[in-house]
């Protein structure tokens, strides 16, 4: 039997598209590789910033939205997506048991991780002082002391954030310049309450609790030096789950699968939604969005074809 | 003194721009036009497409849109703007009072209304039969007989989603033939439970709690029938609120305010988010997600200028 949509994943961007898909009685399974839902935010201490539940703890909020889809009756197949092939028109998702699925189109959501910089205390305080995402955290640190890591454009520009919520804030860069955008570069070097440390890498993050402080090293003189900080927010970059994926549709240099708003890849009646897709601002809300976006490709594909 | 940000409007789109703006810690204020806050929301029998929060009345969603706004002291100035003009880079809002307020950047939130039949009952059972969009309410009206007024392709579309929820689907154009696209139409007339009712106009909405049927009139012969139906979906245009804008902002010939996903207009510095921009699907996830979108882009260009 061929479905009229797989959506694989089931964080907010997929679980949104089966939300859309279940109300416009479309035959629709979810593939999801972790049967509690929710993708990266089951593991978020704190959602402050999804409109209408302020303060919400992540797993809470994954599970409002999986409830909204049991509600509807959404079908859930756990499993890990290996293969995803065409064979002309129809979509065909295999899992690691072997089993296939055949669909008349797909919607990928399969996510991505912030990439770690892997060292001692990052995965023991993740969500306790470190993060990944400055405007999702940023405000959970009014008045206290951060380090931002990185030295692209998301590093400056959330040091620049940050430089308004904190009182003070580190950026810490291994090279002596940073990649980011000129005029941004300006910006955050006029800020009175922010210290640039070039040359430098995170040895070690430590507390008791939550985070306390962290070791760097000067790469160019091996100089070790202890700063008192609250938070490390870690932008060194995101690894989207777009292997599986990516000799059938189109990715970009950094890996994301490329699609506009309407979600449209490459190939007609793929969809790629959140996270994984080339976008501006990688939030729950917009992945949200992206679920229904996907949904309305999905039907205005199935109307025409 | 010049604000970061003004937020112009206060439907869900605004609101998310302020949850965003406020948790930036911008200076910033949400004008509106009414104390209450939600935009068209407010008036909506039961949202069940919002993820996470299934069922809810229109009026509650907006409800908690607004505390969470008011949590994060958010600032709301009631008032009509009547004026929006630009000194160099300054944004210059006026309200109907003469008030006027200056800020770097603007959010132009100020939503639409669908434009009406403005026929005996339809304001009457607004909400209780009566909808303007389909995809939002479609999923009430399981295995019901329902009407479609209108015959672009928003109509076109809408009832071919209804045909797969409801058990008939009556679509009724006052020409004979439909403007939407080509493929549509074709698909549409090959579906077993619509009936098309050519050079027909809707009179009359009746019903007792609830519609109950409808008197169409046949614009050729003058003849009156009356259907029977549980849900009318009037289909036939949205009416941006963008006339205050339209000497500063580029409109599209619907009077859309110009903006992609990234809510930029033709005007640095003044964004337009929700149903007043140029987009596929109007919703209240994807106004939301513009909220969030748009002070992405705020905090761009007050990086750089």
């Amino acid at each position: 039997m061929n479905y009229d949509v797989i959506i694989i994943g089931s964080g907010p961007a997929g679980l949104a598209a089966a939300i859309y898909a279940q109300r416009a009685e479309l035959n629709c399974i979810v593939i999801e590789k972790n049967p509690l839902s929710g993708g990266q935010i089951i593991n978020t201490y704190e959602v402050d910033n999804y409109p209408g539940t302020p303060g919400i703890s992540g797993f809470d909020l994954s599970s409002k939205f999986r409830e909204h889809c049991e509600k509807l009756n959404t079908t859930f197949i756990t499993g890990e997506v290996v293969k995803f092939e065409l064979e002309d028109n129809i979509k065909v998702v295999t899992l690691e048991n072997g089993t296939q699925y055949r669909s008349k189109t797909a919607v990928i959501a399969a996510g991505g991780l912030p990439r770690h910089l892997d060292v001692e205390g990052e995965e023991e305080f993740s969500g306790l002082g470190v993060s990944y995402c400055a405007t999702c955290d940023g405000a959970f640190f009014r008045n206290k002391t951060v380090a931002v890591v990185g030295g692209g454009d998301v590093a400056v520009e959330d040091a620049i954030f940050l430089s308004r919520i904190c009182k003070k804030v580190y950026i810490i860069h291994r090279r002596d310049q940073f990649r980011a955008a000129k005029s941004s570069v300006n910006k955050l070097e006029a800020i009175d309450n922010v210290t640039i440390l070039w040359d430098n890498v995170v040895e070690r993050i430590k507390g008791t609790e939550t985070v306390e402080s962290i070791d760097v090293k000067n790469v160019k003189t091996n100089e070790i030096s202890t700063l008192e900080v609250s938070g490390v927010f870690i932008a060194v970059g995101y690894i989207p789950s777009s292997q599986v994926y990516k000799d059938i549709v189109a990715l970009d240099d950094s890996g994301y699968i490329i699609a506009g708003e309407d979600c449209q890849t490459n190939v007609p009646g793929v969809f790629a939604a959140g996270d994984i897709r080339t976008k501006n601002l990688r939030q729950i809300i917009t992945a949200a969005a992206d679920g229904a976006n996907s949904i309305t490709g999905v039907e205005k594909y199935l109307n025409e074809n």
